[in-house]
């Protein structure tokens, strides 16, 4: 060990300021592109020149080096991206501002809870009371462990809305740049994206990284030596970050699939008009769901993750060596893994942004995939480097009771396996979910038989697709838990997000350039910008799907974190599949992610039911909508969706929040422990299942629409019995891949951190029926 | 206790013999209604008669009073059903010989498997060993265990595979005879073939009682006093049932869809030719699929449940004081808890052919209803009988290393719970599944908005049909398991499956009517026939969606009592998830449904494909075949289905039977008994789920056609946009409920007894890869 505590408490909040700073360059960069007309002189003179120049080279270019300049001069377009940026942009603020106000309501009831249930431990005492695993030594009154918790259960929470709700913000700043960037070529509007991406990942990556480091510090002023205390309160950190996951998740999810099920349901079916046609009432509502659901709620899902996993490894070690003998470096060692993150991630950017250049639309997913690979090497080296510097060469994890000796390379492989294992899952879900390899193009093949046959074996697929991702998890858990128990699968978790930055990065591009595709039809741009936007999105589509798996992978290890740490916190050391208890928990847990998706779904396909009538009536009551004469009403499909979405997820949620609360205190802890594994084994299995359907549909539809090779031709074009087919699963995937799929990921993470928090209030008080039988 | 040791060597062969012979009696009562138009004189005249008594009855009657004669002289109608009769039984045979062949060889493989394997803990030695669990005592060579669990497992095997032909033979005698019957009204139709159903349920029931009854006096010749060894080697008589049952469930479900799917979509959906259409040359092959699937294929899967929670049960009580003291009576309590259940499904099934009779459609349901109600009711007085008559008042239960106390009302309490918990699962299965509640009717009005939202609504609608039945069975696990360990959750398996007669009656009801159905309309009956034998259709599609809710949920029942009974076997006394091989286990558990879903899905898929060809070639070569003139080439379409569905039910067939086989040599019994608890828990899941989705599209479709209600009638008729929606939901269906989810069963139960036999291997040699690290 060579870092000092001083070292320690330099790099971590420098690492994180140097994130922060880097996520405000990259804003600034993007606000260069103007959105506003005034500059029309002599910037359109000199682009002139330029589209002339590049009309040339794209002559001579290949067919898919779209790099030809065009409608640079028309500023009727500037004006009307402007406006239709606003729209989004209002209409995105509009929700999240409601979905606040109820999330605001729910912190404020639960922050009052989580301080009752925990004060009550001791009787509201304020004396101090004995340690639990610092033997003879006295910790802070269970009073006082309930009040920091709550109030990192709130800092969890105002950290976690503050950063979606800046990343929704940078993705309405940038959708329109993007598509006016598109006007210069392909290469330019990728890095306008992907820039804005940057924003999203280093601003979530670092703030959570901040706060984390700035409560611990403070925490500490009050706690003292009580390390023990310190850490239990911490974990309200994670509680909060993943609640307000709850929100954004599956509120989101079921905005942003109401909207576009609705829209696509009346607008493509009935209507016969394209995707993102200006004259669909629903068609805003739709774009301020790509930002609300996939860029606010995937990151506040990963957010979460983050926060969690790192309350999980620095709750057990908290009761391990490092926490029982004070040593504050190897105490950090999360933190430190997470600002190496942040270091690898900004090196990695670079290589998209500046040391190489997109110049034509087949090098945009390689571009994307290499950011995965280039952060998942350099972040190899960052986890030697501070495995080295900052823990000891042995050491001792809390393992159920006994102790465990591990050594400083045995945690650098938990660390590295849990990395590796999502560049696994991610290429996999590459592989299931793009249209370049055989499993999409089956699936576009099965189309020739009609809908049905196409979801048969879609179906087919995502069940397929789960096999290798269930292997490389239990590969990971398995080196990681043997090697280090717990705390070995907590950094694991941490390794897998350690990239966080990057992965969301890549993954907040897709629906920024999902969007500048829809600002593009709307404007009424040429037809080669949008290509070129479609280009970027086709990639990103790829890229959301691997997101997905990121997201969804480690949820599956900072949940068994989680429960290693709940486990640990609740006093249990066995729990037996043997005893009834534990069995009929882990049954019921396998039941919850059905239940959870049937509420989802059902959500999704009510509240679009309710979208639909409200297109039918504008389309039926406005006259020359369909002429395009008059404008539609969007502000009203925008509310539609708000308040189904505010409304629906109450069930799904009350679901997640009351079943550990309630079998804990009446079944117990070692029932809980059942469910709580019961639901993870079941729900990763869903949740990647449904993505990749979800996925691999939708890019089948597109590899009917594009016809890029002789087979898919075959199968096209758009509008063939095929391509009906395809939209069909397309439709149905939809819900899947973007609500009730990624939702699993709070169902298990949010059981297992609120059951971790609870963990002491259920030692004492819980399993009320199982007494008074 | 009161029976003594002759008693129960009486009671239990007498009950099996008096099942048979209700059996035949049934048969013979079927075989009444003759299929050759030999007696044309005298029947034609009096029959003549009835039919004018019948039309003025009809006319005063109620509108779904259905009881008018007709067609009783059309001699050419009973020669054409004649011939389908004799085609589809042809079919049929054909199929179960090759798949036969097949099933032989693979019996004699592993038969020898099991030998060596067995063999082998002892190095083959012939010498007498220690007892394990009757300390002191010697006990015989392992070798002789290996014998004869080799033997329980052929005659397990055969018993499988004769009762699954036999009741094939009945249904395929009997459908012809039921179009028959129906021309002289409903009623008649009913009886004949709810008889036919009963052959078949009794047959199973009591020949699956009688083998295993002498199997264990014959054993017991070699054995004596070596109770531990005898009931061992028993167990084998379990896998040999569920080995054959992978054959008729997968191999049966990927036939009989292969020729549903495959003769829907070329026939309803390009020809637009109505639903058994002669024309259609897969038509024969979609209905012998009905029998080698739904009955051969569904009376192995229930006489594998049957005969493995039996071998459990027995296995649990030879270590407990029943064994141990050499208590021949209770030792044989599961025996007689089968017996007493043929003679309450005896009574009941007079209740539903002499004591009531069905005069009206809207009766069917009901009178299937009533079955299932009395035989719970009489089965349930039943368990009280033996368990007063049969168990000591206090005896000892093995424990995994513990013996436990359990009174003989404990035990009725377990045996009686399950058999409600089948009757709850059963209802509420109902519910999910019969167009007479919202939730199907739900379903069919989302098909308004196309196929796209029925497909969304079907899924959460199976996702939230799991909620109640996973509660059921996890309140009967809860209860059973607590008051007498595993062998409570054996006997609780029992006791579902106590009515299994009377189950399988129903349940084979519902082809045979479907098959009625096809032959009505194959044989040009009338509209008013064919009325008739869809009513009696309807009924048997909620009835095998409750059969099939059974089969699940016994399954569930099964494997924990497997599962239970090979940790015994296997000396571990407890599954920790919380070390990393359990823990992955459970996860790579939890995965395995999903990789056999995705395996049997697209095997339907493949399989469709390869008979839409077919049909399609003959629709495009044989001239005058569309027009009626020609006549299709049936045998090509059931020989493609035959051999499409023994090729791909190898790989799911590998991926159950070598599963175990490979977790338990290289990884050990902990991580076997994770995978073990991760298939059941998942399993059970998606099987339910996919049957209930499958069954809700399937009635859903129904609803729309039949137009019986106000609300039905506008989303209709036939051929409107909501039905061909409808019909979308309807094929995707086809292989979730009876391929995939049915074959789960399969999976879960296959994989526990597999374990279970080879337990004492594992235990020996087992986990040589974490020996080796």
């Amino acid at each position: 060990m060579v870092l000092s505590e001083l070292a320690t408490q330099l790099v971590v909040p420098v690492a994180a300021v140097v994130g922060i700073a880097f996520a405000v360059l990259q804003w600034v960069l993007v606000s260069k592109v103007k959105v506003t007309p005034e500059r029309r002189d002599g910037e359109g003179a000199s682009s002139g020149a330029a589209a002339g120049a590049g009309k040339n080279g794209a002559a001579a270019g290949s067919e898919y080096l779209i790099e030809e300049e065009e409608g640079l001069n028309d500023h009727n377009v500037v004006v009307k991206c402007a406006e239709i940026q606003t729209a989004i942009s209002e209409g995105a603020t509009s929700f999240l501002f409601t979905e606040y106000k109820y999330a605001g309501g729910f912190m404020a009831i639960f922050a009052v809870l989580i301080f009752l249930f925990l004060g009550s431990i001791e009787g509201f005492s304020t004396k101090d009371q004995a340690c639990h695993y610092s033997k003879g030594k006295t910790c802070k009154p269970a009073l006082a462990n309930a009040l920091f918790s709550t109030i990192a259960f709130v800092l969890g929470a105002i950290t976690s809305l503050v950063s979606g709700f800046l990343g929704m913000k940078i993705a309405t700043y940038a959708n329109a740049r993007t598509t006016l960037e598109a006007r210069k070529g392909v290469g330019k509007a990728f890095i306008t994206a992907f820039r804005s991406g940057a924003v999203m990942g280093f601003l979530l990556a670092a703030s959570g990284l901040f706060v984390l480091y700035v409560a611990i510090n403070v925490f500490g002023l009050y706690y003292g030596d009580d390390w023990e205390g310190l850490f239990e309160a911490i974990t309200g950190y994670g509680l909060g970050g993943s609640s307000m996951a709850l929100f954004g998740r599956v509120g989101g999810g079921i905005y942003t699939k109401a909207a576009d099920v609705g829209a696509d349901l009346v607008g493509k079916v009935e209507r016969n008009i394209p995707e993102d046609d200006p004259r669909n009432p629903a068609v805003i509502a739709d774009n301020v769901g790509d930002n609300v659901g996939d860029i606010a709620g995937m990151g506040s899902d990963l957010f979460g993750s983050y926060a969690e996993s790192s309350c999980a490894a620095l709750v057990v070690a908290s009761i391990s060596s490092f926490g029982i003998n004070h040593e504050f470096t190897p105490m950090m060692y999360p933190l430190l893994i997470s600002s190496v993150g942040i270091i690898a991630c900004l090196i990695t950017t670079l290589f998209a942004t500046d040391f190489f250049e997109v110049k034509a639309v087949d090098e945009i997913e390689p571009a994307l995939k290499k950011q995965l690979i280039i952060s998942t090497a350099l972040m190899t080296v960052g986890i030697a480097l501070v495995s080295w510097l900052g823990l000891p060469s042995t050491f001792t994890i809390f393992n159920f009771g006994a102790q465990k000796t591990v050594h400083n390379w045995q945690l650098f492989l938990c660390v590295s396996v849990g990395l590796w294992a999502g560049l696994v899952i991610g290429f996999v879900t590459e592989y299931y979910t793009s249209n370049a390899y055989s499993p999409v193009q089956d699936v576009a093949d099965s189309c020739r038989t009609g809908a049905a046959t196409n979801v048969i074996f879609g179906l087919a697929l995502g069940y397929k697709s789960v096999i290798i991702p269930i292997f490389a998890i239990a590969f990971s858990i398995f080196l990681s838990f043997s090697l280090a128990a717990m705390y070995g699968v907590a950094v694991a978790a941490l390794g897998m997000l350690s990239t966080i930055a990057t992965g969301l990065a890549i993954d907040a591009y897709g629906p920024i350039s999902d969007n500048a595709g829809g600002i593009a039809e709307m404007a009424g741009m040429s037809h080669r910008i949008r290509e070129r936007t479609d280009a970027l999105d086709a990639a990103g589509n790829t890229t959301a799907a691997i997101g997905k798996g990121f997201a969804i992978g480690s949820a599956a290890l900072v949940s068994l974190a989680l429960f290693g740490a709940f486990v640990s916190r609740a006093g249990i050391t066995t729990v037996d599949v043997l005893t009834p208890n534990v069995f009929i928990g882990l049954l019921v847990g396998a039941m919850l992610p059905y239940w959870f998706s049937a509420m989802t779904m059902k959500s999704v396909g009510s509240a679009a039911l309710k979208m639909v009538e409200e297109v039918r009536r504008q389309f039926n009551t406005i006259p020359g909508l369909m002429e395009g004469t008059a404008k539609p009403d969007y502000a009203t499909c925008v509310k539609i969706s708000t308040d189904a979405s505010i409304k629906e997820m109450i069930p799904p949620g009350a679901l997640v929040m009351l079943t550990p609360l309630i079998v804990g205190t009446f079944f117990g802890v070692e029932t809980l422990s059942g469910v709580l594994a019961g639901a993870l084994v079941s729900g990763v299995q869903i949740a990647i299942s449904a993505s990749n359907t979800g996925g691999a549909w939708d890019n089948a539809k597109k590899y009917i629409e594009a016809g890029a090779s002789e087979h898919a031709r075959t199968l096209g074009p758009k509008g063939s019995d095929c391509h009906k087919a395809a939209v069909i699963g397309d439709t149905i995937g939809d819900p899947l891949k973007d609500t009730s799929g990624p939702s699993l990921n709070i169902l298990i993470k949010l059981m297992a951190v609120e059951s971790l928090v609870f963990a002491p209030f259920f030692a004492t008080y819980g399993g009320i029926l199982f007494k008074w039988l």
